[in-house]
């Protein structure tokens, strides 16, 4: 057995996106301890950093130790407590994802459905609010990572507002790559990955909490069933005050990556950050167009990060052109999920892959492919 | 806001460990998809690189994609089901956190109690055992991160199965570092971490479950109470046959530095490894007694690879003491946690750290910062 050298992609599927050489050499730096003061430094810069990327006060602004799949769930297993209704958003994979997880921690869960490829209706979220005025909970993906669909985070939020519900929001495939604003659009709870936008490699999910949500994980009546995500746990080693306590021992070259990763991030600007996001997206857009390829998602709710594109007729065995791009273009892009298995491309432009060579790169191997 | 520069440490702590320049290059190379076949190639390394660590031939042996804790959470979650008596052995930190779990997970805990310092009894297991034959499921630490002892992990579990239970063995700081069998010694479900003895950066946590475990977790009546943990998905993942199905993006740099680690542990040779580990302790240990510095643990119980030294009456301050290890000689080491914070310090010779140089440093740090 040999050390591992892995292929060099790129990588235009749902994540991971393209890790830009900086981000990789500060991961290989010395390892510390996660106790040492200078790794505590890192800790405040990081939860700096995520609060300008989540645009947020929120004091409570962290990064999971794992991947995004478990951001998620500490979400779902801090607020959701046994018997809480839940109002879930579903229009894609992680919707459904969210399902299981408040029904694992206890919830109830009322389900929305809406189309894969369109967003979450405003209409029937409020027609289940409306049925169902015991719900503690609404919670809906911002940006379907199975779909491409954008929903309208910051109408939903208020919606929910009115009817005295605290809001889980996925922003796993959002942040960094299209508008967010926590505070602005006063979400209470929300999760994303690293290894979206933000082209750090996999591994953190970065969350996020405010005031109302921290009450609610305060008050419970039982504790949290599971150890490791417990934020009344985790607060003692995430929170400066005081001195930190030990609960874990945090993923430190990880979290190195993820510092330089955000601090790539606020050099660009967030704001610029999102407009070349779309900028992109619609070069990608017009190139597919003009090889008659169509997208899934209507342009008004069509997320910039990542484009899903209808596999053409002709094409009788989709895998064999992802596996064409993969081996003759090192090119990785995305199969369709669940509902949308073998009927959907998912092309994603995240982070350091949104660029020009890219797009280049891209249409040239597609349309050697599609030949 | 700069990018991060480490200092350069010696890490004689409980973990991490210093981790070689061969297993951050390789966490630095380019990150490819968690579902390139490339990357498949490398799981298929990874878990037969484990498999050879834990000694055992179990089809289910991988890296949780999250450090040691939910490692431990995994084992717990799977296994317990809600009003399962686990009988629980306590000399330590680690074991009080075990207790957590089993509750957490709605099992009963039968807690048997050791002084900290001292391995578990066989005697009290044996007496709990007999007074509780309903007892589903026997856990312990093998190696106690917070004490340095070791328990008789084989005889354990000899008498665990005699009365037909599941064990259940944490070995955090073992894998590598001493003596651990796991089909030998019969261990139905272990855990680990990537940091300790394995000298990689923390963020994994391998585990290896036997036959007898997966039928007890396939045979559960509800759902494993955690998404993320849930071994009857992750195994879509991990298990090579018939392709493998999404659950969550593997931390895929991280997966990298395994693999270089374990590498790097089969090249030296697990048993030459372990006794590595010995050798230098004992240099060590003779180090501390010229000095007339004197260890918490019964020589014929202690770990070589944790090294569990009481502070001298003399020392006031011992905060102070680990700070100027810290500052004046990179050196980090170990306060003592829980019942022995203040009490004690621990040393760490694990993995790549077990090394003559870093007993040299460490001794002339001491007499230094001692005087």
């Amino acid at each position: 057995m040999q050390s591992f050298n892995p292929p060099k992609r790129t990588l235009m599927g749902p994540g991971p996106s393209d890790v830009s050489t900086r981000v990789l050499e500060a991961m290989a730096r010395p390892t510390i301890g996660h106790l040492d003061p200078a790794f505590q430094t890192l800790m405040d810069e990081i939860k700096e950093l995520l609060r300008y990327a989540f645009k947020t006060e929120n004091k409570l602004t962290f990064p999971v130790s794992a991947p995004g799949s478990a951001g998620m769930e500490t979400c779902f297993a801090n607020l959701v407590e046994h018997g809480d209704k839940v109002i879930v958003c579903v229009n894609g994979v992680f919707g459904t994802r969210m399902v299981e997880n408040v029904t694992r921690c206890g919830g109830e869960a009322v389900v929305i459905n809406d189309d894969w490829g369109t967003p979450v209706s405003l209409d029937k979220v409020d027609a289940a609010l409306k049925a169902n005025p015991d719900t503690k909970i609404v919670a809906f993906v911002a940006a379907e990572t199975s779909t491409g669909v954008a929903s309208d985070t910051k109408a939903l939020c208020k919606l929910a507002h009115e009817y005295d519900c605290i809001t889980i929001v996925d922003a796993v495939t959002s942040l960094g790559g299209s508008e967010l604003d926590v505070d602005g659009w006063n979400i209470d709870a929300i999760y994303s990955g690293s290894q979206k936008c933000l082209s750090c490699p996999p591994g953190l999910s970065p969350v996020s909490f405010n005031e109302r949500a921290i009450e609610k994980i305060k008050n419970r009546d039982k504790p949290v069933q599971s150890w490791f995500m417990d934020l009344n746990l985790v607060m003692g080693y995430w929170d400066g005050t005081g001195g930190r306590s030990y609960h874990h021992t945090a993923p430190v070259n990880a979290m190195y990556a993820l510092h330089e990763s955000l601090l790539i991030l606020k050099e660009e600007g967030l704001e610029n950050s999102w407009k070349r996001h779309t900028d992109m997206s619609a070069k990608l857009r017009q190139g597919f167009a003009d090889m008659g390829i169509k997208y899934l998602v209507d342009e008004k709710y069509a997320l910039p990060q990542l484009n899903t594109i209808i596999i053409p007729d002709h094409i009788t065995d989709e895998a064999a052109i992802r596996t064409k791009l993969l081996n003759d273009h090192n090119l990785e892009i995305g199969a369709g999920l669940g509902a949308l298995s073998g009927k959907v491309w998912r092309v994603g432009l995240m982070g350091h892959s949104a660029c020009q060579a890219n797009i280049d790169k891209c249409l040239t191997a597609f349309k050697a492919v599609m030949n």
